[in-house]
């Protein structure tokens, strides 16, 4: 590994995620509720650490050429690095003084998790509160993603840092297609976030209220400024417009952008996205159905069990109702869905629809094999033939999913969690969701989990983020075009 | 599929077993229980059916040239079949008088599960008591296995009946030698029956007890005759015996062929072998460090750990302990195990040791390939490469196992089951283990499961047993041999 480049890298990211602080300072400024000198002073460690970093750096003309071990090396640094400056303003304005809760808490917020160790949010000054909702933001189209559009500037090669992720085409034909794309899908978000705002201001929110949800939802991220979450709010339209973005944003992004571009007929194709609907509706009936003798208008029942519906299924967290009380069948096809979690190049996380999609249709196959050993299969998606090695990528990963949740569960109970919290933690954190059942359901929090525990689960956020991220490159378009 | 020639092969099935209660007839007789005349009735019914369906087949020479369809079919009505007529005691006999409770009761015997819903044992008459123990035997080295060794005498090319579980090689090349196997595994089966028997009851138990728990024990079923299971004896010694051919059981039978027929270095060789032993230490060490501050001596502490390590290993499912009352992480450690379950080719269920073992030689290789992305590398087994395929079928299959799993628990909570309930009881099943956690604890049963519920749990153990069977033959080294 070519440590010093790494680092220096590593630097860069650091004094971005610094210098992003500057932002929650002004709201802290505007507020007036003193958590500004701790925004402020936690911009200017992470700032001068990040720059100190990136100086380190011997100086050269054209950009390093990276291997792909530095490519691993940057991508896991930046992520746990981030994390680290990221929990300096709740420690050092007080409002998480120990260090493993705010490291958990930033690890959330850049995760897009949403799971959360506040037992009280609403006493948080607003700059933290902000800060808070600002890292989904970051994290939800992602670090990496945002420095291939950045990095370059700074005379280094970003290329690596997506071969460490997507093992496949050539560096040097897809180096500026993917400086492009990374522009494209951010300014996407940005657009899609503005709209967001805009919507859930014009539905009676404030503007603060409004940009941290908004920061929530668009990153299926699902921090709240209210320990109620969204059930704070009683307005049916704030609860469509955040199921409507939760909707949109765990969608392929470079759907939306060639829709934006002139072609909305490019929704009608992909297997996937329908794949997606189907499975939201036929959720929601289930649990619709499951809730239909209890005492509640129809309306309020199905707008209930789609937003949790489509909360859990992009990942996102968002509760409006408890659904721990609710029947074990709707809990259990909850957890499913955590499972599954949101479409290819979304900013949701979980297992992914098209990889669950391609799943089934090998299983298919694989009963076909039985009846006719000589036959050969094809596996098509989206008239295209999906070769061997990606299927065996994808059953690769599905078992690792399985044996990380098996070993963090197991660790957890070491500690002293209960079997169901110890499960239901895991998968929620690992598929970057939030709230899981048990001592972590949708109205209690993480406190409870011991510190070993607090670790364990940082890092299960930050390796589930991270296998998502390399499937947002791998199923781009682009990726695959020679 | 050739439907004449399938029903007249499940009919020889259904008489064999018909025919295999003449046994607890006797047993009832000997008692004078009452319970002569069902047992009585109950094989009068099976033979008369089974011969029935025997003779509408049509009459030729050579033997029928089976698909892999009627061979598929076969081994699937057999089972279910099987279990059908399995039920008639118990039904007849008043001792289990609904017809759900009864089939579950005969499959979980004939799978080897172990699971059941009576609530007090104790009260079954005792012929009764001797016929569910009995299919534990039965169902243990395999109806099919069995019915190798015997159906070609009939005039039916049993091979296919193989196809339809594990394809491979060719039909011709192996036909002698696959009847000669089936014949030399049951020989072992018996012998190591003869020994746990003859132990049991020089260790101080009355020929029926140690007669029942022996076909417990060898079949790694986990039916008792008590309702405190084995923990009813309170002799160290019988713990010990009961451990040591449960440990016996979940190792393959063809090694212990291999072992008696003068290669002891047998045992020495396999990984798979290695690598249980292993398993079985370590978690028993995880357990017993867990209760080492329980207010009990060291030896029963380290055998109740043991015990409870190795019955849920191989599956069977003996309880000396509740460990429902044990810290979590002994728990969880016991939900893993389960579903790993036993060695290739014993009569232990889940998933199987070599398989776990290979999938984790799969992910050593997933790895590395991330870093050297056009490097080849290979998987050893024993020193013999391990094809492509074969890993795929694993993956596959672990797949469907987690699919199976989650349909089944989805299943169970839709009829009101709760959640650890549900995804325990269905692992349980799937594993053909017996207790699991929850409402289906070690000191409980599943009489609580509603009926659709039970309907579900009974599939889900012929499921598991059906597919456990195939690897019994795919990993036979006679079958591998050219």
């Amino acid at each position: 590994m070519k440590f010093r480049v790494v680092l220096s890298i590593l630097g860069a990211v650091i004094f971005f995620v610094g210098a992003s602080m500057l932002i929650p300072m002004a709201v802290g400024l505007y507020f007036a509720d003193g958590s500004a000198s701790s925004l402020g002073l936690s911009a200017l460690i992470s700032m001068m650490l990040g720059a100190g970093l990136f100086l380190t750096l011997p100086r050269k003309r054209r950009g390093y050429d990276l291997g792909l071990k530095d490519g691993f090396g940057i991508v896991g640094f930046s992520w746990f690095g981030s994390a680290l400056v990221g929990a300096l303003p709740f420690m050092i304005s007080g409002a998480i003084p120990e260090f493993h809760h705010a490291f958990f808490e930033a690890a959330s917020g850049l995760t897009t998790t949403g799971s959360s160790i506040l037992t009280d949010i609403e006493v948080v000054p607003k700059g933290i509160l902000f800060w808070r909702s600002f890292t989904h933001w970051l994290g939800g189209m992602g670090i990496i993603v945002l420095s291939v559009a950045i990095l370059p500037y700074l005379g280094l090669g970003g290329m690596q840092l997506y071969k460490a992720e997507s093992p496949g085409p050539t560096k040097d034909k897809l180096r500026p297609r993917i400086q492009q794309t990374a522009k494209l899908l951010w300014g996407v978000y940005i657009l899609i976030t503005v709209a967001c705002f805009a919507l859930l201001m014009l539905a009676g929110m404030d503007w603060f209220d409004s940009a941290c949800h908004t920061f929530g939802t668009v990153a299926t991220g699902g921090f709240s400024t209210y320990n109620q979450s969204l059930g704070y709010f009683r307005e049916p339209a704030i609860h469509y417009i955040v199921i409507f973005f939760m909707f949109l944003c765990g969608i392929s992004f470079s759907l939306h952008y060639r829709a934006l571009s002139g072609q909305p007929s490019a929704y009608t194709r992909p297997a996937e996205l329908k794949f997606y609907v189907f499975l939201i509706l036929a959720c929601t009936l289930i649990i619709f159905w499951s809730r239909s003798d209890q005492h509640l208008s129809n309306e309020q029942n199905f707008r209930e069990s789609l937003f949790q519906v489509v909360s859990i299924m992009t990942t996102t967290g968002y509760g409006t109702a408890d659904f721990e009380t609710w029947l074990p069948i709707a809990q259990i096809v909850l957890l499913g869905l955590m499972f599954v979690g949101g479409c290819a190049g979304s900013t949701g996380g979980g297992l992914k629809v098209v990889r669950v999609l391609l799943l089934l249709r090998y299983l298919k196959v694989l009963l076909n094999q039985q009846l006719h050993p000589s036959g050969v299969f094809v596996i098509k998606m989206d008239n295209q033939i999906v070769k061997r090695e990606v299927i065996q990528n994808i059953l690769g990963l599905f078992m690792v999913f399985v044996f990380l949740h098996m070993i963090s569960s197991v660790l957890l109970t070491f500690w002293g969690v209960d079997i169901m919290t110890a499960i239901t933690a895991t998968l929620s954190c690992i598929s970057n969701i939030g709230p899981g059942l048990g001592d972590v359901g949708p109205t209690k929090n993480f406190a409870t989990i011991p510190e070993p525990g607090i670790w364990v689960l940082s890092t299960c956020m930050i390796m589930g983020r991270l296998e998502i991220f390399s499937v947002l490159i791998l199923f781009l378009p682009q990726t695959w075009r020679r």
